[in-house]
């Protein structure tokens, strides 16, 4: 007998975990297509060479690896990023440009654990690429508001930033070739006092007063033109400050515009995302009750997406959804459903004489649209109820030989143990319509 | 500079191709939700102890197996129904039966390439275990019945048969000892000749008279209430035999019940699909325009799924959608969508000044349930409405300056370069519902 068991690091998704999921991806295709994003799909392993020195040394050692069968060194994806580029490189010339594309998919990164992270997630990426267009930034934070808006949030905030204006302010200060560590200390504010970083900064050699105006950065808040106001006298200074300043600016007017309600945007100046790779926008995404859950959908843009594998540059702009942090977001505001079926309603077997009357009737539910589970057995009814209460089911329709001979039926809601009379004389029609009456409810 | 390329036997899905898989997916979703079948996942990689000896000799040379950077022998699924057995042992206690679950995954085998076949492919199972209730046999049929039917195939035959007439069968003719290698024999009928099989097995050393009365079973043929009249006599001295009359007499009434059109479900006593595993009903799936594609949905009964790794008797039954065969099938029949977007509506940017304007548009149409891909720059019309050609929308929606001075707009299909004027007089709702009216046609 062989134990049965997954792999450290790896779980099953049962049931509800499942339908959880399902139901979020199903939100994040319907938006993205909503904006004209097409899926791709490439495959989990790519040679190594493709994947290995595209992120940092940790992805590079987290990356599984092997020899395949016919001795090619080979790695399974560890994000959808640099598939991408590479699938980029490969199909461009054909694909045209601005391409938009969404990729939901599977990625593997043998992690340390003990952050309770897993090593196999998923990923929810969406881009278009081929564009330096402000309409593709516009669109990209769009689809984050309304993906997260469709998911059924209510209470969420979008933060943006511009990284032009951070570099505009680094030129002020002669930092810019020192960014990299700057930036990567500006990204703690979040989390971190101003002090912490403020020292943090002054052990990379950042002199006093450079690291006062940093630090004021996270002092600046209010409405987006507040921020904007209380930022141009820190970056004017600079050509590419400038720049940055007037993006955010058209950013906000576009969503205003697009209907965007005002506090659903936020304008962060110490947002950087540690990443060299972005160079315009970026953009987090916060859960208002959870602050401490971080980002659930991160992105911005960038300037040259596949510049490893082809010369054509390719600027662009994207975003991803963080959907395990999400639903364990959910999880803990008490959003996620428990059901177990996806099914609402439990069609009880009662007598096994009444075998064509029961599948005739499950029929005509699902005709209609309904997801109906018939249980397999004529057993106990209170035995079919049970379990159906364990399941989720939202009512029972039981219908035993009285009923069937009265042209009547039992409409019990499993909650709530309440039941309902239902009069349909043997016509499956005025079944259905009494039922999706009621499971609408 | 890095070749862009991806390894042999797998590939990169492009928007048309990922469009199509994802509408045949959610098909597929919406049938098994309908009848009470919940999603669940496994983890890609598992214990090579889990994955190994489960399949035949062929998958355990397929496998893709490596040790891990914890020192574990891992290995990557090549098929759903051996992580669900070994989810099945582990979760079964807590899910109770009878459990009905389905499973949209991909699996992997380094096969032979040559054959046309790729490495990485998609299964997309479902199964109730836990009962072994005839009305979870006659459900998996009914869902093969209605997932093809609901993918939009109107020619297609679900080909039926019960292991226990040919185990009777065998068991008059004194060959159960035989058993595995006549039915391996016998399931090549649908490609080779009955002289071809009939040598193969004499080479078997079946008797000519024994011979004559297997193959006599490819000769039955017409309704299911004739071919069960010719298997009576054949299979009637036995009672596993008798079972399997009456409980295949039993599931072609049930199919009736339940409204399945006569003519769609042929009883076909020559399947018997190879593995020792089914022991109940068995099925296969073809489409009536291409015969030679081979079964595009399988499945049937089983008596133990998960006996290696519990002493828990599981029986069960259920059935897999080939869907890469069935979109290469779909392809070849010239029914597949070409256009590489999910979006039917194009909105051209003619003038950068109205962009507040296309937003507003925009956002109307998407929150009408439309789904719009705006042109993020304001290039010229020609280019604009040559790319969206290209990409396949199916209207090109055009506002310049004049257009919204004066109230109207111009909707183009694209296939046939006709335009419609619209007055909507500034009113995004107007513009809508005609936009609206225009694609549902």
């Amino acid at each position: 007998m062989i134990t049965p068991r997954t792999l450290k690091g790896f779980r099953d998704l049962l049931p509800a975990q499942a339908l959880a999921r399902e139901r979020v991806l199903e939100v994040a295709r319907r938006v993205y297509r909503s904006y004209g994003f097409a899926p791709i799909d490439t495959p989990a392993l790519e040679y190594l060479e493709i994947l290995t020195g595209k992120g940092s040394e940790e992805t590079d050692k987290q990356l599984y690896r092997f020899t395949d069968h016919g001795g090619r060194d080979v790695g399974m994806r560890f994000d959808l990023t640099v598939p991408f580029a590479r699938f980029a490189a490969q199909h461009i010339a054909s694909l045209g440009t601005p391409f938009k594309r969404y990729h939901l998919a599977t990625v593997w990164r043998g992690e340390n654990t003990q952050r309770g992270r897993y090593r196999e997630f998923m990923q929810c990426d969406f881009d278009t690429i081929g564009t330096t267009s402000p309409v593709a930034d516009l669109e990209t934070v769009l689809v984050v508001h309304d993906l997260l808006q469709a998911i059924g949030l209510e209470r969420f905030t979008i933060r943006v930033n511009d990284r032009r204006m951070l570099a505009g302010l680094l030129e002020t200060l002669g930092l810019t070739d020192q960014a990299t560590v700057v930036l990567r200390c500006l990204d703690k504010l979040g989390k971190q006092t101003p002090d912490a970083v403020g020292r943090e900064l002054a052990g990379h050699g950042v002199a006093a007063a450079a690291i006062d105006r940093l630090l004021s950065l996270s002092q600046l808040g209010g409405t987006p033109a507040e921020v904007l106001a209380g930022l141009e006298p820190l970056v004017e200074a600079s050509e590419t400050g400038r720049a940055g300043l007037a993006a955010v600016s058209s950013l906000m007017t576009g969503l205003a515009d697009a209907g965007v309600a005002d506090g659903r945007v936020a304008l962060d100046p110490s947002i950087a995302r540690g990443l060299d790779y972005y160079t315009g926008i970026v953009l987090e995404s916060f859960l208002d009750d959870l602050p401490g859950l971080g980002s659930i959908c991160s992105g911005g843009r960038y300037d040259n997406l596949a510049g490893l594998y082809t010369k054509q540059s390719l600027p662009g702009v994207g975003a991803s959804l963080g959907i395990d942090r999400l639903l364990a977001g959910l999880e803990e505001l008490g959003r996620l459903e428990t059901a177990e079926t996806p099914a609402n309603i439990f069609l009880a077997q009662f007598d096994a004489a009444h075998l064509g009357d029961y599948l005739r009737i499950a029929a005509a539910l699902r005709a209609a649209g309904l997801a109906v589970d018939f249980y397999p057995e004529p057993k106990k009814l209170g035995q079919q109820l049970k379990w159906a209460g364990k399941k989720g089911f939202q009512v029972a329709l039981v219908i035993g030989s009285e009923e069937f001979a009265a042209g009547t039926a039992q409409l019990k809601r499993l909650e709530t143990q309440q039941a309902t009379a239902i009069e349909w004389g043997g016509d499956p029609e005025r079944l259905v319509a009494a039922v999706r009456a009621a499971v609408a409810t």
